[in-house]
């Protein structure tokens, strides 16, 4: 192969890093803005949150179809092809984190008529705090190819489980205590759902960069509760396997 | 291009679409027993779609690897290209319903303790049968590269959101009527958006059959309410863009 062939091999492959580092920046940005929207009641930075979700997608189009030009172009094998498997998934990934900040967002502008910010706002921002250095952790460890890292991160997956739980029984006393509280209760379980997703998806780009390093699949359990072993966050474990 | 390439290029495409067709048939009667399931507290047909759901993982990764390995083996270009985007995106899509079918089934389980079935499952019942009928559609349009079907398809996907709507609203009375619904109600409200969530699946498979057909992207805006126009569909909308 010539020089400059591997030369601007390699710049394909650093032009998808840096999209994806983008889409990384975005989504990480949209999850906490998504959260400020919700607990200020700050429509104007929701709609932001929901504007913004435009260019991941793009990008995310852009990885996918810049992917397989490269694949086609180059017929890469072994590490160099799980490279961009990776690229695809990890992109793939990103782009249903913004989705679901997107749907915090939305939740916001919805409730936002509502004059007090319930208690359970509290545990929700704790929970997305959570899922953000989550989400930012296994990013590095994309970046850096690490395992070990990304293992890590995978484990602590659990911890989100946990927190939903007590949110979910939390809304859920909320909602018992007062009937006036079951509308943007609801809305509130849906944002700790959406948040427990993220979490989903960040354990996917874990694994990720187990398959991309490795090239085998992360020799672990799901760090999920078992089926019915809770009320609230076993039903989307494994939601994105 | 020897013949005999050719004919095993064709072979490698077919393989795919019959990979395909099976993860069709999987999902949609994941679809059907989940909802059986949760209407007839039938924990061991839950536990069952909750079984099938790894054979749909595996198929998943399946057409994603011989994909792309058709990719880097052929270098095809223009319909043949979008022939294997389109596998890659609909094998996704079919996966992801497999996990929503899942979910509906986890909550069955989780809910089955319960001695009544609550009025609101025939409206859940009715928008399933919606959700898979669709599902349906455009798996036969994706089968028959036929653009105006899955377009039809994508359109009617506005028929669910109104459904997810009025039972939204269903079974908030129901909460507000009676504390001693919330817990089971609230399962209800999360399987019912994730059937909604099945339908913005179908409307990604109809968007991937309009751009394997035509090679662009579908020419309408998503029909989905937008946001804040009502309490429960929106807030989803454009979930998986």
């Amino acid at each position: 192969m010539a020089q400059h062939t591997v030369t601007s091999y390699d710049q394909e492959l650093e032009s998808l890093g840096r999209k994806i580092a983008e889409m990384g920046g975005i989504a990480e940005k949209m999850l906490s803005d998504a959260m400020d929207a919700l607990s200020g009641l700050d429509v104007d930075l929701a709609q932001s949150v929901v504007i913004s979700d435009g260019r991941l997608d793009l990008l995310q189009r852009d990885v996918e179809a810049a992917s397989i030009m490269t694949i086609a172009r180059r017929q890469p094998m072994a590490v160099d092809l799980r490279e961009i498997v990776a690229a695809i998934r990890v992109s793939g990934d990103l782009e249903r984190v913004g989705d679901l900040a997107k749907n915090i967002a939305k939740r916001a502008i919805l409730i936002a008529g509502e004059q007090r910010v319930p208690r359970a706002v509290i545990g929700l921002r704790h929970m997305n705090e959570l899922a953000a250095n989550q989400l930012k952790d296994v990013l590095d460890a994309y970046a850096e190819r690490d395992v070990e890292r990304a293992q890590a991160v995978w484990t602590r997956d659990a911890e989100l489980d946990a927190l939903e739980n007590s949110i979910f029984r939390d809304l859920l006393t909320h909602m018992m205590e007062d009937p006036r509280n079951i509308s943007f209760c609801t809305h509130l379980l849906f944002c700790s759902k959406n948040i427990e997703r993220v979490g989903d998806h960040t354990t996917n780009i874990a694994e990720t960069v187990f398959y991309l390093v490795t090239g085998g699949t992360m020799p672990l359990d799901r760090p999920k509760a078992r089926p019915g072993a809770s009320l609230a966050a076993p039903v989307e474990a494994q939601d994105e396997p």
